[in-house]
């Protein structure tokens, strides 16, 4: 018992993000999609091995091209790069596809590697023409970059943004089997720049060795848990992509079945966790993070349901935005969630770093201070603990609060 | 031919509201709920006779302490009053059935009819104590003014009112069998009140001769094309309440299966929709009414969510709050609408008074002009245009555009 560790005992925070693992390098350089010369709007990771790779995307039936030739690239299970612009996000733009493997097709000539291992993203515009001149130029220029200065992790961070307000970048270190490996990652959040929509963005990398279908499997038990579960406005973007990729160079196997995979799958969600919250504090014109964790639930699916709906309620983000315990607006959306569940236990507390407020008891108001509620809600990161009473499933889910920012951000940009 | 009537002639614009149909009375008054003397917070609708009665009620799983004595008033299909008050949603408040029960005790002992034909309905606050003082003192007052003076389905739209900025009152009349007989209407938006929910409330009656189960055929037949196709914010409120009562006095018999039937349908729908539209347009904080119409979709099922998830889309709200012509955000939209169907066929028109831009084809960007676009969606009300080009089905929805002003009734209600 004595051994037993604390998860941030378990997965140390380590500096270095997407090229924290062994084999990775990384850069981020200025090619000319965007117009402002001092933002940086193409970023190149580079493996030094072929790796095994894994991917989620968007459900939007409308969707990006460079997501259908990630799917072909990813078919064998392996891959070396990933390449991804700002600026345009190359859906709905003529001949995309040929233009995402033209861009697969320059990064493996400045690489030296095989066009079919690179996988490439883009964020920006949608259905504009999207020229390979800036790439042309860009993609040397960047792998040149990452040869010199290989440790460009927050470069490459910073040419993916699009409205966030910094670039995102954790890695974490562990132990498997005896052997230190780490998990590092960058991505953006799912804001959305004038005049068209963008994109949440995640590359991660590790230097565990895992085969590429459990990599995937790991992959796609993280995501509906966590980046599946952030909502800034509802709106399912048509580039929403999610990466990774395994060097295999810490020499630590991961085999499926095994304590070690899940405490890979532990690792995984850990840096998705931590990227979900500042995804989710970073929402357009968010001044406060909203976590709400569901307990009680009768099965999994209910417990992310409710949670979700929680932080997607725009009248409960705006309440948030006022700092009022308006708990009947998570009981409404708590009410308004598909599917056949008992609501008449669910209890609801709200809590900040200022304290705790129990707000709601048996699907009904619980005497507190309206002043007491204030002060835990003048916080930046609040916490909506629903418990529905009825099971033993928990789920998060990560959102921001609306304010007069958003509306500005996305609808009065011309003026 | 020549006798071929527009839809305007058939059903003809009449005043008078909720009272615009033989044997029905309305009355609004004053009664304490709200502490705002000069607010009416108390609406009596009264027929002559018993009425075959309808109702169509929230989904929220959360739903009012009245809505329970409607269902049960309901059973045996008929109803001679109405009574509602704004102020207090009575849900999540103790003892609420027992006192949604003594209000009809008390609406029965003032018009000398049965309790049991007495449907009551609440907006307002949730989760706080409701007084039955208020009604003991309100309804005697309410019915002796009905009894003065029968028209007052102007006050009854008043005192139903919460955020909305203006009483909603509509009646047609038309010809069922050479009689003539009219439906009316009184309508209050699901807009949100410092510091909880609010409710969308409708409630209709006409002189047509229908039979309960008949009615309620019609009723459940028109909600979900018009009332279920608002979208505000997108949260359900707990209190949502469509009632419609049938007093027969016209003459006019409709059965079912009949042409009369379906005019009576298209009657109901052309005050739905008309409600429908004055609802969206006084959303919170709206300064433009959105129609959205889908034609071309493969059923009714796809063509009535792409319409409702174009409307309810916050991006593509905040782009009309901006005039900003961003089909991208439809295209969105349309493609995160849940469902199997192909969106390549996809045609995107903006529209209103001021003409009409062509703005996507077949999923992808159709050349228009930016300054011609922004003439178009300057206008106050907008309609956008959908066809799927892959079946015959259409829907329409309603909602309006994300504005400061939402944000400022929503969340910065305490400064």
């Amino acid at each position: 018992m004595g051994e037993r560790k604390t998860i941030m005992e378990t997965f140390q925070p380590v500096a270095g993000g997407i090229c924290a693992a062994q084999g990775f390098s990384a850069a981020g350089v200025h090619c000319g999609i965007r117009h402002n010369h001092s933002k940086l709007d193409l970023a190149l990771i580079k493996a030094e091995v072929r790796c095994a790779g894994a991917g989620c995307y968007t459900t939007n039936k409308v969707y990006g091209a460079p997501i259908t030739v990630d799917r072909e690239h990813l078919q064998d299970g392996y891959a070396q790069a990933i390449v991804v612009n700002s600026g345009n996000a190359n859906t709905c733009a003529p001949n995309g596809i040929q233009l995402a493997q033209d861009t697969c097709g320059l990064v493996a000539q400045a690489l030296g590697i095989d066009a079919n291992d690179v996988l490439p993203a883009s964020t920006g515009v949608i259905g504009q023409a999207m020229e390979l001149a800036p790439f042309e130029k860009g993609v040397p220029a960047a792998a040149a970059k990452l040869a010199a200065t290989p440790e460009g992790s927050h470069d490459a961070a910073t040419a993916i943004m699009t409205t966030d307000t910094h670039a995102k970048e954790f890695a974490v270190e562990f132990t498997i089997g005896g052997k230190t490996c780490r998990i590092g990652a960058i991505a953006k959040g799912s804001g959305m720049i004038h005049p068209n929509m963008a994109t949440m963005l995640l590359f991660m990398t590790t230097d565990a060795k895992v085969e590429p279908a459990v990599l995937q499997k790991a992959l796609s038990t993280v995501v509906p848990a966590t980046f599946n579960q952030i909502s800034v406005d509802g709106d399912t973007s048509t580039n929403d992509t999610v990466l990774l990729l395994a060097s295999g160079l810490s020499g630590a196997e991961v085999a499926e079945g095994t304590a070690d995979y899940d405490t890979f799958v532990a690792a995984l969600t850990v840096v998705a966790e931590h990227l979900c919250r500042e995804l989710a504090a970073d929402g357009e014109g968010a001044t406060k993070l909203l976590e709400c964790t569901v307990t009680g639930a009768p099965d999994l699916a209910t417990a992310r349901a409710v949670s979700k709906s929680v932080i997607h309620s725009t009248l409960f983000k705006a309440a948030m935005f006022g700092a009022d315990a308006n708990w009947g607006r998570v009981l409404c959306a708590i009410g308004y969630t598909p599917g056949d569940f008992d609501i008449s236990k669910t209890a609801v507390r709200l809590k900040s770093r200022a304290g705790e407020v129990f707000v709601c008891e048996n699907a009904a108001y619980h005497p507190y201070s309206e002043e007491e509620a204030a002060k835990v809600l003048k916080e930046d990161e609040i916490e909506i603990l629903v418990d529905l009473g009825c099971g033993d499933a928990t789920a998060k889910a990560w959102g921001c609060d609306l304010t007069y920012d958003y509306v500005k951000i996305n609808g009065d940009y011309r003026t």
